[in-house]
Parts: C-alpha cells; sequence; structure tokens
C-alpha cells in the first residue's frame, strides 16, 4: 500500500460528499492508497465567504442544475437517492461522532458516515436529529447512547473545532475536498485525479528511499 | 453520426472553457457525436448572481485553487498553460467574431474559438484587443479587418445578445456548459458524462425511428 497521507475532508451536509463517501474505498484500493476521513464543518467556512446558507440555495440555477446532476450521477454509480425535503441538514452531531471515532481509531467511521450519508440523500431522513444518529449507531451494533454522551463533551467539540480551524488553512473551501501531501482537490469529480496523484507521489517516494 | 442535438456553450474569459474548446471535438468525434458551438458572456449572468467580477476573483480560496487545479489539468491533458497576467480578459469582441461565424455556418469557428482560448491562456495575449483578434483571423488565414467590421454590426451584436439570454433560459450559470435535448452538463468535468448522455439519447432516438 501507499505510503502517501491521502485526506478526505467531508460535511454530512454536503451532497457530492455524499457520492465520494460512497466511492472512495474502492477506487482508493484500487490505487493502492489508504484514506484518513476527516470530518469537518462547512458552515463556518461558508460564513467567511459572505454566504449564510449553501450557496446551492443562495444560488437557485446552481442549485437546481446540482439535483439533477446529483440524480444522474447516483445513477451512474448505482446508487440510491432521494431528494431531501430539507437541505442542507445540519451535520453536527454526526460529525462530532465521527471525530470521535477518528480520535479514537475506530475501525466504523466509513460505514457510519457512508450510513449517515444514505440516511440524508437516499432515505431522507433528519440526522440534524440525535434519534437518528443514535438509531444509526446501534443499527451498526454500536452503543449509540454512549457514543453521542461522549460525543458531546468539551474536548471532542474542540476537536472538531480544530478540523474545521485545519480545513480552512488547508484551503478548503467546499466539500468534499482531497488533499494530498499539501496538494488540494475539490469535488467528488476530482476524486479519481486526487487518487492518481497519490500513486505517482507514492511511486516517486519510494524511488527516492531506495 | 448521431442526430442528437449537442450544444457546446462557451465563454472567451473561462479558464475551464480552454479545457472544453480544446478536448470536445476528439472526444465528441469519439462519442460519434455532432458539436454546435455557442457563444455567450458571462457577465451578464454574473451580474444577475449578484457578481460584478468572476467568482474566482470574488472568491479568493476558490480562485487560487481554481488556478493550481486548471495547471495540474492542462498538464495532463497535455495542454500548454501561462497563468494570464490578466483575468478574466473581455471577450466581447471574440464573441461577436464567433457569433458571426455561426450565423454564417462558418468551418473556422471551432479553430478560431481554440486559437483565442490558447491566446489568452497559453501566450498571456490581451484578447480584448481588436489588433489581437484581427492578428488571430489573419493567422488563420482569414480576412481579419473585414470580419472585425462585420461583428460590430447592430445585427451581429443582437445575435450575441440573443445567444446570452438563450443561454440564461437555459439555466447555464457558467461555462462551459453542454446542452443535449435540453439536459444541461456544468464544466469540462462534465464533458464525458455529456457526451455519454448524448451517445444514449441517440440510440434511443435510432430505435424509436424503426
Amino acid at each position: 500500500m501507499s505510503t502517501v497521507d491521502f485526506r478526505f475532508w467531508f460535511e454530512f451536509g454536503s451532497t457530492y460528499s455524499y457520492l465520494s463517501a460512497c466511492r472512495i474505498e474502492n477506487a482508493a484500493s484500487a490505487a493502492g492508497v489508504t484514506v484518513s476521513w476527516e470530518p469537518f464543518l462547512l458552515s463556518p467556512i461558508f460564513t467567511e465567504q459572505g454566504w449564510d446558507d449553501s450557496p446551492f440555495n443562495v444560488y437557485p440555477a446552481k442549485g437546481r442544475y446540482m439535483w439533477r446532476d446529483l440524480e444522474r450521477l447516483c445513477a451512474s454509480y448505482g446508487l440510491p437517492f432521494i431528494k431531501p425535503s430539507r437541505f442542507p441538514r445540519n451535520g453536527l452531531l454526526a460529525a462530532r461522532v465521527a471525530c470521535l471515532a477518528k480520535a479514537l481509531s475506530e475501525p466504523w467511521l466509513p460505514d457510519f458516515a457512508r450510513t449517515v450519508y444514505r440516511a440524508n440523500f437516499a432515505e431522507d431522513r433528519e440526522i440534524g436529529d440525535a434519534a437518528v444518529i443514535r438509531s444509526i449507531l446501534d443499527s451498526l451494533e454500536l452503543p449509540g447512547a454512549e457514543l453521542i454522551e461522549q460525543a458531546g463533551t468539551t474536548e471532542n467539540k474542540r476537536l472538531l473545532h480544530e478540523q474545521t480551524r485545519q480545513a480552512g488553512e488547508l484551503g478548503i473551501f467546499g466539500a468534499p475536498s482531497f488533499v494530498v501531501e499539501g496538494e488540494l482537490f475539490w469535488g467528488d469529480d476530482r476524486l479519481d485525479h486526487a487518487l492518481a496523484w497519490a500513486s505517482s507521489r507514492s511511486a516517486e517516494n519510494s524511488e527516492n528511499a531506495r
């Protein structure tokens, strides 16, 4: 496997992050790349850009296009899709749980993330509700109530805050984003390019290590 | 060849339109699709969205990313690239000439467009200057001075205005955009998806015609 640092920055409210969350493990494995899952929040980053809502709501033509594009892409990737009755949903609690999983190096982070994305974009469930997040954790045979409590500690809240700060520092302005040794790639449509970049960096690193 | 209507909407100031202008003919030919080249202006559309400049200038993090992304994509497509010393450049005159070529069904429209894009994004030339556009036309063995004069008639100006109005009506909010029988695809990274859509529509149309 590659020793290149490949980071997948995702936000639970983000439509195109749903695609990447579902596609990334297979694609990365084919490219010989190991993925670090990096939860963060877009809203503080959007606020800095002067938006108090998703740009897909701020700019209606862009929003109408995005929903059709997403529907077509889901169909082409064989992913289920139902346009959520509310957008964007609040991904704060889910992101805190993901942060907790990351801090504890829990192997269930990717499964949890994909299940939350499916709830939001394929089942129209309210992922902002603690009851929904708890039922998702329970469905993965994890102690939902306990994990939600741990996710709410001051220390864990601070971790998510730090993730979001780091995302901004890396130049991230949207989700999904992929960062490979300082190179930023934005959008699900850049996943393959980012993985190819990682593979070629990995080959270079091996060459230099000889 | 396909009988499906495939329209490539481009703006001369747009960075990602440069990629599509250079890639589209080979890609379309491989997909059995014929392309109609549709010049328009983004600035009236941006104005409606509340921007008085390119969004890549309005949102600096997005702009910094775009230049790096473009550089990487040009390298991967084998296209020359020099970051222009001015962005965005005024594509009005070039778009008027392209409109004239379209109205007269001139076969040199794609060649002209690609040469203007290269001037802007690979040679850092001021495509807003009539002298540059004239020299480009002359280099294609066309009567530059005469064409520029024809491009400036009230009738031809009206044609470009009408193109831009149509683009807005089609839901276009950025460039490049591809429209296939009412389906909108936005961005150079959607070119392959748009062509695949056209191929499958073409197969359906043939099926129905039997």
